[in-house]
């Protein structure tokens, strides 16, 4: 038996293209010799629709999508993903089921262990399954399994029913630091059964699927494997189960991230139906690697840099960014701002007069250009491109409605020290198009004169390492500073967090490529006092 | 038996002052002869914590607490709601449980039916309960049940265990559209047996909590009823459930959407520990209603507005202004943008060269007062008050980082016509502050020569009553169109509602008061074509 492994860049609720996807990709199986065609979880109508799948129509169009398909590929044994209504009296109105589709009939397998942490809440939205059956294809027996299931015990509930081998189809998102395929190989091996799973591959909005769907042999060696952040389709034969298979190999952190952040900008641009970005290019090293990573994911004709000095920019930021843009060869406007910071000035004269200079006229500046992004933005249709990273995210070193303005934040989720290490990649790899200068300066938001970030922030490396303590790996402060990190840094670190919370309420959606990215999905009250 | 109802207005995770507040209200409900004394849902750190129920310290500082009050009051029989460690191996580490507190020992009974549909997601930090038991006091038998427990099938597992009443614990955010105490009444008639509910008040963020706790006889009529939108402490005598009771009353939709906006402003404040607010006043009606509603809530001498004209705004738009602001005697600067205006369309004239003005001129206008709001806000501590309306947020008739900026939505979540009614409302009650001209004048943005709302939108209350059937009612376009609106109107409606999802993805908290509010309880993916 020959089976698809199907890779497919869904769009959430664009039933049309998803169906002809599966459809065309099935019959290109079938002519290559497939006897069993499987795509991701919910491939239908893309993973995941949140609340869409609440409104009726969005739902009856799944429907019609699922009996499309089964119209157009009588002929083709296939695995696919959709809702499936809850017939029964009680619970949610649908199931994320497995659909298991051979001569017109239709066999389910519904989820059970339905995600609800972090940054996915299907109990919202489906009714949890407690009944595990096996499917058969030619007298093959099929164990079906979604998303997580495979990790925990209706795994268990379907291997004692003896399968030849699992099925999982999946849209996991990726996060560098999930290492998703050592589990799903210590289940094949825990099992000792085969193990075929099917990832969604795309991003949606903040949400990035790696695909890299993969096979298994008993022995939890890998038997096949698709690419990482592109679609694909692999053949599996059953008899190469009993092959010897390979190790699985483990990505670098530093390429995966870049890969990851390429194909979200690319998806999102692509799925909203937008062509072409804009971004403030400061001279530091933050909007460096934004335009690098824009400049490769949109084409460096649809990329678009604003420079805009102010008294306080120091020479250098306007040079090593007209050096940036000579090497990228993309466009650009200085539009220095100094005319209309004065001119603010004397518009908030009277409202602050007796007052000495400060974070409020710091602001202006930050504000004034996102006035002018969003203006350019405005005029020709240019998406403005957010270039905030997590280190300032995370202890509110921005500003709200300025630097913080922006359609999609790429580097949101990415530590300040993650971020050097992209540079040097993009320059190892991209052509060498930031100048070294943007990656040796000491950074600084030149709000001010002579202004660095190590004068409010404690030197990034530590920074980061107290905030990836809290943050991905939940430590409290007593245990962050056991690891002997200063305890009046971490103090004030974590109170720094907490504050800005506000700040990160308001802002664009963030690019997740971590465990915990922030976001609407991190439902902390405002008002807490803790 | 004399039974304390205690409606008390906690501080998410300030543990100190939550307790203290429970340990007094308890000895004065026993100094008043009160035999027990019931407290809201998850009392000792209020309702609700979300992610922080994820941070040990914080779990533990809820256990600490907890044992604070039982050594404290050992001689006051008392049920309060806190987090409760789940001894068992399987299942997410909590439960959200009441706790029978007398003599020094402890009887629980946790939350089967987790909410994690629209606002709140209990199902991430909590496992469900299925075990079912009384408590007793004196050989009283009481049913305890923890939120929306009591309107499903838990309430019938404890009726059979034939209780003698029962208590209801619960965290109900407001909404003018849900008739909670309605459904209550029907549980003491269905089980034939009295109902006491103490629901939580106060607002933590976006979520305003009503109290308007309630005790009913077994026929469903009121015995006891605590005030809405305060602190209160009722009593209810078991003698007085043979009484005849009162018919359940339907309060003012308006009044209470004005209370409650009220009360979620003033605890936003509070709970922030902030204490003044500034707005800009445009002379239309939302701002003056915001304004009205600030100063009522916050007192006038913590208000400050801004008035910002350019060469679009109407002579009567400052007059109406001033008139107000004379009738509030409240504090203003007036900062006309003309100059700043001119001086951003220089800098943008390169960039700009041979376009004609439009949209992006447009918004500049509402930016630069975002940035002027905002540089007042950063320079003396002021609070932004943001001014839009829920009519406007749906169709996004407003503009991103302009008007859109603020720490939070007053009006957010009322739509246009109900924004008249609350300004009816507050000139007869809150003294007649605003001026009748503004009333009743054509809404405008005024950003463009003569420009009027309804050169762009429906008439308001074609456009809320679409959105009233699409938004509160789930109805799809074609139920709307069966209800009598025209049909191109609806689709164009629902397009613009999909399409500005990205601009409410940035938006300000919003205060709920309607089933549906926007905000990050609304989880669409944006690049969702649908």
């Amino acid at each position: 038996m020959k089976i698809a492994l199907a890779q497919l860049n869904y769009h959430i609720g664009n039933f049309e293209s998803n169906a002809e996807k599966i459809i065309s990709t099935a019959r290109k199986a079938k002519e290559n010799g497939a006897d069993l065609v499987v795509f991701s979880e919910l491939s239908v109508c893309g993973y995941c629709p949140c609340d869409l799948l609440e409104m009726a129509d969005f739902v009856a169009e799944c429907n019609a999508t699922v009996e499309k398909i089964i119209a157009e590929c009588a002929d083709i044994p296939m695995i696919i993903g959709a809702p499936l209504t809850n017939e029964g009296n009680h619970g949610k109105r649908l199931y994320n089921a497995a659909l298991f589709i051979s001569d017109g009939n239709v066999k389910s397998q519904c989820k059970t262990l339905l995600p609800n942490a972090n940054v996915l809440n299907e109990h919202r939205y489906f009714e949890a399954s407690d009944k595990f059956d096996l499917v058969n294809l030619n007298g093959v027996k099929i164990a079906m399994v979604v998303g997580n299931d495979v990790l925990d015990y209706p795994m268990g509930m379907l291997a004692k029913l003896e399968p030849d081998f699992i099925v999982n189809i999946s849209a996991v998102p990726y996060s560098h630091d999930n290492f998703h395929h050592q589990k799903l190989s210590e289940v094949a091996k825990k099992y000792k059964l085969p193990l075929l799973n099917v990832n969604q591959v795309g991003a949606n909005t903040n949400l990035i699927y790696e695909g890299r769907s993969i096979a298994f042999n008993e022995n939890g060696k890998v038997i096949a494997e698709c690419k990482s952040f592109e679609e694909d389709l692999q053949y599996v034969e059953t008899k190469s189960f009993k092959s010897e298979g390979e190790e699985l190999c483990k990505n670098d952190t530093t390429e995966s991230i870049f890969n990851a952040i390429t194909l979200g900008l690319r998806d999102y641009f692509a799925k909203m139906n937008f062509k072409t970005a804009v971004l403030g290019l400061s001279g530091g090293i933050d909007s460096a690697v934004v335009l690098a990573l824009a400049v490769n994911a949109l084409g460096r004709e649809n990329v678009h840099s604003i420079l805009m000095p102010t008294c306080y920019s120091s020479s250098h930021s306007v040079d090593d960014s007209l050096e940036m843009l000579n090497r990228t060869k993309s466009s650009y406007n200085i539009i220095p701002i100094e005319d209309l910071r004065k001119q603010f000035g004397i518009a908030m004269s009277e409202a602050f007069e007796g007052t000495k200079p400060g974070l409020a006229e710091e602001n202006i500046q930050a504000r004034l250009r996102g006035s002018i992004l969003m203006a350019y933005s405005n005029k020709f249709g240019n998406i403005l491109l957010n270039t905030s990273n997590k280190s300032e995210e995370a202890v509110g070193y921005s500003t709200l409605y300025g630097d913080m303005c922006g359609s999609l934040s790429l580097l949101g989720d990415v530590y300040k020290t993650e971020v050097y290490r992209l540079a040097r990649y993009i320059n190892e790899h991209c052509g060498n198009i930031i100048p070294e200068n943007i990656i040796t300066k000491a950074p600084s938001a030149e709000l001010r004169p002579d202004q660095k970030d190590q004068d409010s922030l404690p030197p990034y490396d530590i920074l980061d390492g107290i905030l990836n303590c809290y943050l991905e790996n939940n430590m409290t402060a007593d245990e962050i500073k056991a690891k002997g990190f200063d305890a009046e840094t971490v103090d004030f670190v974590l109170k720094l967090v907490k504050r800005v919370e506000y700040k990160r309420f308001q802002a664009p959606p963030i690019l997740r490529v971590s465990s915990c990215a922030f976001g609407h999905s991190q439902d902390v009250p405002l008002v807490a006092r803790y």
